[in-house]
């Protein structure tokens, strides 16, 4: 079995940090998330002046699309949060804490549908900037409910605002119909 | 300026490899992408047997729902070529350069959005497998012009039917009238 295939494991099963579908990992100068410079078909042209460039059999698979999206999209949700340091993994584990009573830790990593030793360190991080705490659980001396300090809250909101922001910028540039649409569909999507 | 500072920027500079938006980068146990097993409610639950749980403040946020999605995608994919031991970025250069004739590096480079350092190597492991050529640009010495060999081009052709068989998996999953009117919302969404 060659070194490839082990690295390809590593990332099929997300032990490794992610890999790019459909090679748009990496998109080239991705300083300007939000512009809305540069003609559309610029990018399609050839550098040589010759006819458009076709993506053959790519166009019309979605995963090659939804990737360059979802990078678009992360980029503009750190750029608008770079003020509250706050990473998007945090803002979730945040704002699902923040959503639910008594929540452990197990309830978090399962509703969010990541791993456990992964959540453990957001939580550190959390816990030290003072957002979040960890106290016994009332019910079972094994685990630890999780709740938001004050301050936690305050972040919190602050982050909301921001993110609507970010959310306001996705829905004019999809229209708030596909936008719905694709909210709709893709809500129970990997469940 | 801490560490963690200097790696978001890395990270949103698209030259580290991606981190996780929205917390959704590594789901636990994702062995089984196409599972059509498992209530859709069960995750939904506390493990005590508590109220369902809440995504907060995070519902209703497209990146977040658009990150899970990308990654079953993802697995998806890999896991349907995987008797081709062909990644998801090398299927994307060999149909880019499949579907136009006189490619340069700089063209395919631009039309996939990736930088031309990755592609670079992503074209020495597909011309070491005999798929790939650079041959002299007849237009411009300091060029070249890329195209497939015939084992190429077989490659691309046995990809492709596996390809449709996830596409086709895909579009069962979201229904055909989402898939498509989420092709047509982001085929451009980051020019």
């Amino acid at each position: 079995m060659s070194d490839r295939t082990g690295t390809r494991r590593a990332d099929f099963e997300g032990k490794a940090r992610e890999a790019t579908p459909l090679a748009a990992s990496k998109p080239a100068a991705p300083k300007a998330a939000p512009r809305a410079s540069a003609p559309k078909s610029a990018a399609l042209k050839r550098r040589n002046g010759a006819g458009p460039l076709s993506l053959g059999m790519l166009d019309g698979h979605l995963g090659y699309y939804l990737r360059r999206a979802q990078i678009w999209i992360f980029q503009d949700f750190i750029r608008t949060l770079e003020g509250l340091d706050l990473r998007p993994a945090e803002f979730s584990v945040l704002a699902v804490i923040g959503g639910n009573k008594g929540l452990s830790q197990a309830d978090v990593a399962q509703r969010l549908g990541i791993e456990r030793a992964r959540l453990v360190r957001l939580l550190d991080r959390l816990e030290k900037r003072g957002f979040t705490q960890r106290l016994p659980s009332p019910t079972d001396r094994r685990s630890h409910v999780l709740r938001l300090t004050p301050p936690g809250q305050q972040m919190l909101k602050r982050a909301k605002a921001l993110v609507m922001v970010h959310e306001a910028r996705l829905i004019e540039r999809l229209g708030p119909a596909p936008h719905k649409i694709m909210i709709d569909a893709l809500r129970d999507f990997d469940r």
